[in-house]
Order: structure tokens, then C-alpha cells, then sequence
């Protein structure tokens, strides 16, 4: 199988003029098929500040009642993932910027309302990677913003992780996938005060040693979860590293 | 050749819930290929006005500053595409909404200085239809946000009646194809005053006769001087009608 990789970047790094273009760059230089995932959340809490819309949030997850799905249908699926799209064009990568709407390549349903309500937040149900896979195939790079809607209707907001996530598995039918996670650190640390201190492979053996030894804890332990998640469904590995490392194959490299 | 029919709807009916489930409905009901255009200029006044940024129009064309241009990405490319993608999936129609800057399939250049600087504002200069063919042969309907690029970076906004005519042309060349534009009335009027006066059939020598006899006026000639130009390019059949009878091949027809 051909080889893809999927990364996935956070709304800081797309966000800001300078920051955007050097990704954009580095992301042009990664080798054979991709596809880039951002984020938004940012841009979005400001967009809504300005139209008197206030950012509710809640473990770090954002409240998307009716006003806010606007606002980040306008922002992920229009401002950000079009300007990304229009600079990716820039430098000679073919992008196509995409919602799960579109194609219909990623269906959702409106997360069920226990204790807390997060309103239009969409649980992935489906991805039809058979369409996606085509374009790939003919040179085509899908920008994917966060949003994936129902096919009742609605939109639906969708943390960009789970977008890259569940895209990655699905693609892993068609490709041998690399999913890519960006984020402020070059890797997993060994030690969170020394930004040098890089893991640079892990297994699920090496991460239960870990969790049992106190290295790896907090926000870390559902991202790798997660990612092994995606590894036990086809994906062929994970790396977790800093946006402007991923077209040198640095960070943490995760593996079955 | 196949049929394809291109169908441009301005921003007043697909801005508004109603009117915009009953047009994706009738639309729906098209038979055979088909490809969505639409307008959003009411809800972008709207938005930029929330944000504390002001509309400028001259001569009925918005002039798009830099912040402007950010808004109607945000409302053109996001929040009315994309509601329009989604509310299309909902009944069956595997919408893909794009930009000029999606697979580059509209190339535009900014519209040069003269007397008046319309800001970052497109005039058409390639398209690449190909691309949208493929799709369209697969069963995808593409919807097309009125933005074009310029393939060094800028997204640019371009006039929706400019979009529809220039993909109905640049389709010409791998379908047959009727474009249809919609506007409040039922066609074009021998009468002003008499909403039921209907010029069913109009050819170019036609045209000539009603203009010198003063029948044709005002906003229309521009409108059907675009159509005859789409006709002279290969496309077989321009359609001005009702949004609400777009099903039903009623209105004024236009060939060579």
C-alpha cells in the first residue's frame, strides 16, 4: 500500500499569518499522499466575542448551542479552512477544503444530553473514505475543518483530533496511514520541565510502564489513548510532535 | 452529450430557513446532472454590521477591503455553503461545496485600479472544469460559493452570476448545459407593471427588437448580454426564472 499522511494542527498555529505559512510550507514538503486537520477555536471564541456571542466551555470542551454553530461553521468551515486551502494552492499543493457535509464523508450524530448538554457536538457514526481515497489518489490534498454534520440537516461541531482520528482509520482501508498530532512540545516528555526530554518510541508495554511510574499523566493520557486506539484499527503509526518538525520525522513515534 | 443544468440562486432565498428548504427541494427535483450557485451578500451586510464593519457598495458591487473579505469568506465559503451542503445531504443530494481555491477549479485576478479600487474583488481567468466533471459524472453536485483565488494566496470575491456563467461555460465542453438564473420574477416582463408578462422564448434578434422598442431595459440588459455571451461559449440554453419554478421549466428561454 501507498503511503498517507494525516496531520492533524491546533487553531494556534493556523491562526496567525506568520505561523500558518511556515506550516503550510513544512506540510507542502512532507512526501507522498496527505491531509491536514486544523482546528479553529481560537479565531472562533474572538469572531463570537466581537458579534456579543459568549464562549461557553466546559473541560475544555466548547458549549455549541445554535449562535455558536454558526459561528463556527462561518469560522472553521469558511475563514480558516479557505485561507488554508488558498495558501496550500499558493505553493502548488492541490487542496480541497471539506466539512463532513460535503461528499458526505464524515456522518455524525448530535452527542445524547446526560449531565451536561454540549449542544451541536457531533459523535462520529460513519466516514465514507471510498470518495475521499479517490481524490487522494488523483493528487487531491483534503483540508478537513472540524465540523462533520448528521444528513438530517445539521452541522455539527467536532473536536479536530476525533476528525483526524476516525479519518486516519478509515484511510488505513486504502493507505498506510501516518497520523500526525501537533502540538507545543517536540514529543511526549520524559520529564514535563525538560522540553528535550523526548520519548522517541512508544508502545502500549512502554505506556503502561509509564502511567504506572507517574511519567506520562494529564492531558497526554487520552491523546495516547486515543492513538492507540487508532493504531488497533489499522493506522500504521502515530506521531506526536511540534508543527514545525513534521516534515522531519521527529517526536514521539508510536507503534504497536 | 448529457444534460447538465447549473442553477444560480441569489442570497435572499437561500438566507432565509424557508425559503431555502423549499429551493433545495425543488432543486432536488431537477432531473439529470446539476451544479448549485448561490449568492449571501444580505447575510454578509449582516454579519459585517455585528462586527462593526461597514458595506460599501458602488454602482450595486460591494467594495471588499481587507476585513470585508474576511466576512465573506466566513459567510459565503462557511455559513451559507455550507448550511446549503448540508441541507442538500439531508434529502439526498451528495453535495460538495467549494471555492475557486478548492482543486484550484476558478482562478481569478484581482480586478485592476481604474476610476474605482473594488479591493479583493476577482475577475475570472481560468477554470478548470475537468476536475468538477469527474465529479459530477460520479454523482457529486457541486455548490459553488461566490469566491474565486488567485493561486498566489488570496481568496477573492466574485460576483455569483460571474461563477454561474463561467462554469456553465467551461462545463460546455462535457455536457449539454441549461443555465438557469433565478430572480424575483417569474422572467423577463414585456411589462413591468404586469408580473404575468412573460417573454417565453428570446433570441438574440429578439433581444435587438425589444431593446430598440425600449420593452427591454434597465438591469435586464446586462443580465441577458451575459447570457447571449454564455450561449456564444457553447452553453445550449440560458433559463431566467422564479426560484419556485425551477422544476418545472417555466420562465423565459434564451438560445442562439
Amino acid at each position: 500500500m501507498e503511503k498517507l499522511t494525516v496531520v492533524k494542527v491546533g487553531g494556534k498555529i493556523v491562526e496567525e499569518q506568520e505561523s500558518l505559512k511556515q506550516l503550510l510550507s513544512d506540510f507542502s514538503k512532507i512526501e507522498g499522499y496527505k491531509v491536514l486537520v486544523h482546528g479553529g477555536g481560537r479565531s472562533a471564541t474572538i469572531i463570537a466575542s466581537k458579534l456579543g456571542i459568549e464562549s461557553k466551555m466546559l473541560n475544555g470542551r466548547r458549549i455549541t448551542d445554535e449562535e455558536m454553530l454558526k459561528v463556527v461553521t462561518m469560522v472553521y468551515g469558511g475563514l480558516v479552512n479557505k485561507q488554508i486551502v488558498a495558501g496550500l494552492q499558493a505553493i502548488g499543493v492541490n487542496a480541497l477544503g471539506l466539512t463532513g457535509a460535503d461528499m458526505n464523508y464524515m456522518r455524525s450524530e448530535k452527542r445524547p444530553v446526560k449531565d451536561v448538554d454540549y449542544g451541536f457536538v457531533g459523535d462520529v457514526k460513519e466516514v465514507n473514505a471510498g470518495i475521499l481515497a479517490d481524490l487522494i489518489f488523483k493528487g487531491i490534498v483534503p483540508v478537513l475543518a472540524p465540523l462533520t454534520h448528521d444528513k438530517i440537516g445539521n452541522l455539527l461541531n467536532t473536536n479536530a483530533d476525533t476528525i483526524a482520528g476516525e479519518a486516519a482509520k478509515a484511510l488505513a482501508q486504502y493507505f498506510e496511514v501516518t497520523l500526525m498530532f501537533c502540538f507545543e512540545k517536540k514529543g511526549v516528555l520524559m520529564s514535563e520541565t525538560d522540553d528535550e526530554s523526548i520519548i522517541a518510541n512508544l508502545t502500549p508495554a512502554l505506556f503502561e510502564q509509564y502511567l504506572a511510574e507517574g511519567i506520562i499523566s494529564g492531558g497526554m493520557i487520552p491523546k495516547l489513548e486515543n492513538s492507540f486506539d487508532a493504531l488497533n484499527a489499522g493506522v500504521k503509526e502515530i506521531v506526536i510532535t511540534r508543527a514545525d518538525m513534521i516534515q522531519m520525522g521527529l517526536g514521539t513515534k508510536i507503534t504497536k
